[in-house]
Formats: C-alpha cells, sequence, structure tokens
C-alpha cells in the first residue's frame, strides 16, 4: 500500500467478515461501487467513468474463518480535496453494512497536513527533552472558574506539564470559556514564573459550529498554546479547522468515538480513528483509553494506536500517543516499559487520589517520570 | 420521562446488557459520574456540587436476561446550551464502554429548535397536500455538471417533488459545487415551468468547517430552497447550524452513522439518532436505510426512526421519514402501508433502472404515489 500526494490513487484497507456461503468477491466489488458511484455494475454505462471515480479491488486474501483482506485503490478525484468527502470514501455508507471494518489506509493529502508541533515541537513548547510529559486534568465540572485556577495553581506548582480541562468543561455558567480560561491561564503563567518551568494549559474546546471560528481571536487574547479537541463531538473536520487556522498545539478527545469500536468485526480501528488519522488531521496528541482502566481497549489496540501516533509517514510529524481513562501512578512504569517514552501520561482522579494537597500530588507525578524506570520499579 | 425547556433537569434513556454478576446499579452510578464530575464517588468533596452537576437515576429495572432498562436525570446546566457538549453528556464517553445502549431522551432546548419546515412546510413548498413525496439522486459522481443538470432537467419534468445530489457530490473537480449547483438550479427551474410544479432541487453540502459559513450566500446567489447534509460526516452540530443560519430545507443522511447500530447492546437506538435527535437539531427529512434494502436494518428499527420523525414532540414540527437505501417502484405500496403517507420515498438507481428515458422513469414513479395503495398493488 502506498499513495503518496503526486498519485493519481489512494489504497484502504478493510476486513471482511462473511457469513460461510458469502461470496467474497462480490462483496468487494460492491463497496467499491457503494462508496463511490452508489450504481450497481451494470447501470454504469460509461467507461471512461468507471475508470475516474470507482473503487478498485488491489488484493482480497482470506485471512483466517469467514476473514478477509481486502485492499481498495480509489481515484483521489472522489475526495475533492476536503476531509468530510475523503471520509466519506472510506467508511460513509459502508458503516451501515454488516462485516466491514476499516483497518487503515496509507493516502495523503494536503488537506491532512498533520501535527503542527508533534512530539519534537511539544517537547520544545514544555522545555522537556526526554522523559514523558506528564498530564492531568482540571475537574470536577460544576466547580467555579477561580476554583479551577486555583487547582492549576497548585498542579503547575508541583511540575505538571500540561493542565488540560476535563472535556466535559464547555461553555456552562458554572464556569464559561471566557471566564475560565483567562483565569486558569494566568494562575499557570502565575506558577510558571515561580518555578521556571514552562507548563501549558489546554482549554477544552467543544464548541458548536458559529464559536469555532472565534477560537484563533480567542487564542491570542487568552494567550493559550493549545486546547483540547473532541473531534467526533464536533466533527472531526474541527481538528484539521483548527490545525489550518491557528498555530495552537491539538490535543484529540475519544469522546463519541466508542460507536466505532464497540464491534470486533464492523466500525474503525482505534489505530486507525485515533491514531493515524486523527493525527493526519493535526492531532498533536491523541488521548485514547488505556488498556487496566476503566474503558474496554486490550493491548494490542493501545499497541496499534501508539504506532498510528508514532509511526513513520513521509512529511508528517509524529504525535504523543496519551494513555489515559482510570490511570494510577502505580501504572507509570508499565506505560513506560510499553510504550517508550515519547508519551503524555495523563492521570485525573488518580492523581487527586494520591494526596489532598495538589501541588505534593503533581510532585509525586513528576517524579515518577523523572527517574529511571528501573529506579520507579524499585521504591516501596 | 418529561424534561421541558422550563424544568432544570433532563431524563435520558439506556439499556444496559451486563453479564451475570455485574451489579448494574453500580454501573448505573459509574454512569452518572462518567458523564458528568469524571470522579469516582468518594472523591466528590462538595455535596451541593452533587446536587448540581451529577446524574441520578430515576429509574432501574430488569427488563430480560441480562437487560436493564436505566432512566438518568441530568442537571440542564451541564450541558451549558449547546449540542456537542449535550451530545457529550448523552453518549461520549460511555461510547467506549461495553453494554451501554442510548435508547433515548425527552429533552427539549432552545438548541433543539426542531424543523423550520417539517412535513407541513415542505409539502407546501412542493405543492403536494396528501401522496408521499418522491425523490431521486443525481448520480454518479464523475459526471459532469452539464450531465447532471441535464438528468435533473428530464427527471424534473417526469413530475419528481425532490431531486437531490448523491451525497458524495461534494466539491470534486468534476463537478465543482460552485458550478453545479446553479446549473442544476436552473434546469430544474426550466423543467418548472413547462410543469407549472415546483420541484426542489437539494445540493448535496458536505462542507469542511471553512464552507460552511458560506453556505447563507450560497442558498442566495443560487436560488436554492434545500441541501442534503451528511451530520456524522460534519459534525452533529451542522445540522443546528444550517438550521439557524439559513431557511433552507435540511435533508439529513446517514452516512457515517452506521458505526452506532453495529452492535445490538452498545452504542444508539437509530430510532433515536436518525429519527428523534436529526430532527430537533433541524433536519426536515432524515433518510435511512430501509428494510428490505442493501442495508441493515429490520422493520422495528424503521418504525423506530418513523416514530422519531413524526411522534408529537411539543413545540417540535414533524419531520419527514425518508426510506432509502436498494428501493424499487415494486415496494412503494408496501412502504405506504408500512409508514403512511407522509412520506418522502427516495429511489435512486433502481428509478434508473425502470426506464432509459428518465422522464418516462419519473411518471412511472409519480404513478405509483398518485394512485390509491390498492389500485397500485393490483396493477400489473
Amino acid at each position: 500500500m502506498a499513495a503518496g500526494p503526486g498519485d493519481s490513487c489512494f489504497e484502504v484497507e478493510y476486513e471482511l467478515f462473511l457469513e460461510p456461503g458469502i461470496d467474497a468477491e462480490q462483496v468487494a466489488r460492491n463497496l467499491c461501487l457503494e462508496q463511490t458511484v452508489e450504481l450497481s455494475d451494470d447501470l454504469i454505462v460509461e467507461e471512461a467513468l468507471r475508470m475516474r471515480v470507482v473503487g478498485r479491488i488491489v488484493s482480497l486474501k482470506s485471512t483466517g474463518r469467514n476473514l478477509h483482506r481486502l485492499v481498495v485503490s480509489y481515484p483521489w478525484a472522489v475526495a475533492g480535496g476536503e476531509t468530510p468527502q475523503l471520509f466519506n470514501v472510506l467508511f460513509g455508507n459502508i458503516s451501515m453494512k454488516s462485516g466491514i471494518r476499516l483497518i487503515g489506509w496509507s493516502g495523503q493529502a494536503e488537506c491532512l497536513p498533520g501535527p503542527a508541533h508533534g512530539i519534537e515541537g511539544l517537547r520544545r513548547l514544555c522545555g522537556v527533552p526526554h522523559r514523558p510529559l506528564i498530564c492531568t486534568a482540571l475537574k470536577p465540572m460544576g466547580s467555579s472558574s477561580a476554583l479551577l485556577a486555583e487547582m492549576a495553581y497548585a498542579l503547575a506548582l508541583g511540575g505538571l506539564d500540561i493542565i488540560k480541562d476535563d472535556h466535559g468543561l464547555a461553555n456552562q455558567d458554572f464556569a464559561p470559556f471566557a471566564e475560565r480560561v483567562p483565569l486558569i491561564q494566568a494562575a499557570v503563567a502565575r506558577a510558571n514564573r515561580e518555578t521556571g518551568s514552562n507548563c501549558l494549559y489546554f482549554p477544552s474546546f467543544t464548541a458548536p459550529m458559529d464559536r469555532i471560528s472565534q477560537i484563533r481571536r480567542c487564542s491570542e487574547k487568552f494567550g493559550i498554546q493549545g486546547v483540547l479537541v473532541c473531534p467526533m463531538l464536533m466533527g472531526m473536520d474541527s481538528l484539521r479547522y483548527l490545525r489550518h487556522e491557528t498555530n495552537l498545539v491539538l490535543m484529540a478527545h475519544p469522546a463519541l468515538t466508542g460507536g466505532f469500536f464497540s464491534h470486533p468485526h464492523q466500525g474503525i480501528a482505534p489505530g486507525f480513528l485515533l491514531g493515524t488519522w486523527f493525527r493526519q488531521l493535526g492531532a498533536d496528541a491523541s488521548i485514547y483509553p488505556n488498556v487496566g482502566g476503566r474503558f474496554l481497549f486490550d493491548l494490542e489496540t493501545c499497541h496499534a494506536i501508539n504506532r498510528g501516533c508514532k509511526e513513520s509517514l513521509p512529511g508528517i510529524r509524529p504525535a504523543f500517543p496519551v494513555p489515559a481513562g482510570g490511570m494510577s501512578l502505580q501504572q507509570i512504569p508499565q506505560m513506560r516499559r510499553l510504550y517508550g517514552d515519547d508519551l503524555i501520561i495523563l492521570i485525573g482522579s488518580g492523581l487527586f487520589r494520591e494526596d489532598p494537597d495538589l501541588t505534593t500530588a503533581a510532585r509525586l507525578f513528576r517524579r515518577a517520570v523523572e527517574e529511571p524506570i528501573q529506579a520507579v520499579e524499585a521504591s516501596p
């Protein structure tokens, strides 16, 4: 599979899970038609159009009991250079068919610029060249902006690299965006002056369409350097838009993506959606529910997301994988061993459990990533 | 379940599918926390915050083997009056947990205005008071704007009520939006002058975030009266945005929604997502893959979508259900019997199969909805 920007086609990989007796070749042919012309083959009157538009089977192999691996080549022309239509070609109508799972692709396009900062850039912003970055979430929803700012100050003082809003902090009355963001940003800046560090604050930006275009003005006004975004709630193109319109660090949150992961033989492979695709759209970091937390993914899935974030893609910066979802300090050595140190470790409520004093809790967190893994494991 | 705009809470219904031995009460309590504060119960220090923010179990009943019906009440304050965060509360993080299915809600909010036109309004625009409206899709992708306009003229001449673009027509070079739309709109207008009818053309508007704000100017410039939208590809808030910013008829397409429907005990009930929710966001009509076509839904699911579109919701106009996805003229009597005549029947490639002359094919389509059902069934 290879499809660079200069090629006229891109290739997409699907897994087919078919009941015995179903003709895989026929299913594959129908998929190629469904995702492009939405006509059955006999209704395509013009042969040139078929060449110009219809998906083409590159390979179809049986890979196990009822399982087949299908690679389809689509002409770039069908995407029109826009990500909503591109994703429509990848998985729009066939999301409603059974036994088809989108595994990945190797396409690149101008509309998929990848991270503006990536791992290197974000490390530079934080001033942390090697160890995992550490991150927590301001919560709970319902707290006042002043209280959240107080928390942020205490946490930044303890040495966190990134403090993000809980993804449920939108624009509610108890802490409206325009009130909360400057207060927290100022609190973190005050801590940075005291520590000499460069902790970053990423407000949650789950905005309706009316508010998304205000982001550039907001980010300049409040001096923020990054945001937390829920692409599935706002529309996946929101990531690309924010990448295009701003210079913000973009941290993607997987809220609402679970629908695509609930069936083993349908939907979208998490390594593609949360790894490759969010990264290509512009995410500098992608949060995923880590194995051993309160969500569902197994280790193989987590590794696939890490690969999607970091594997070599020509011209596209690697992004930080962000294991999360019920982690505790005790899991840090394991995470470092599994995924390496190019990692943002996100611990939310597990951090609050470490010590009632948030600065102390943050210091414990920091210590766990500064020591070599063996030393951390040996500590009591 | 009842939650009007004046109430301080809204209620959401979930189905839980739990392995034997799992405590349903505990799962329900965790859900209430996960969707709001994202803290475990013992970490909520302030009792007043719990009352103000955390979801509350209204009822939890066993409904069958491993199945439970859960109703949760959430304070309106957690949604902040914006649809992305509102949907986040309904299903954001728990989309990534197993055994939880979003069934429905009965909330209403200012940010959910419902259809601007609805069934009555769209019937008025088409000048069709009683019979089902008939609709087809311009295809295939890859055709020139001129060819699509020619097709539209022939189809409008035959008596179609609505001609929409295939949902894969975005902004590709072979028929760019700004070229295709005025050509087709003019072709349909010419046919309307000849027939005295009022066939409507709905271009497909699957736009990236940059283009969505141009819609008002586009619609005024080109004189279009409606658009086809893929909310899951563009972001679900796109529906509400288009409802708010324009007076266009909005026809919703289910592309990419299938991820939520692939597992019987996870995801989102199609009746809620394609029926109630799209309607509340502003869809005047919602396309769904009908039973007996090339997609998956069973009859019960289709009925649930019809109910979601048409059941009484205070202050919200009913929307047209639009059965589609591989329909033929032969299925019209059955569709009318199943769903009644407040219906838009969408036949795409099945229509092209009726007669190579599109005007003739459209006339056959029109005849099938003008006759009483019995007469249609009796015809050879």
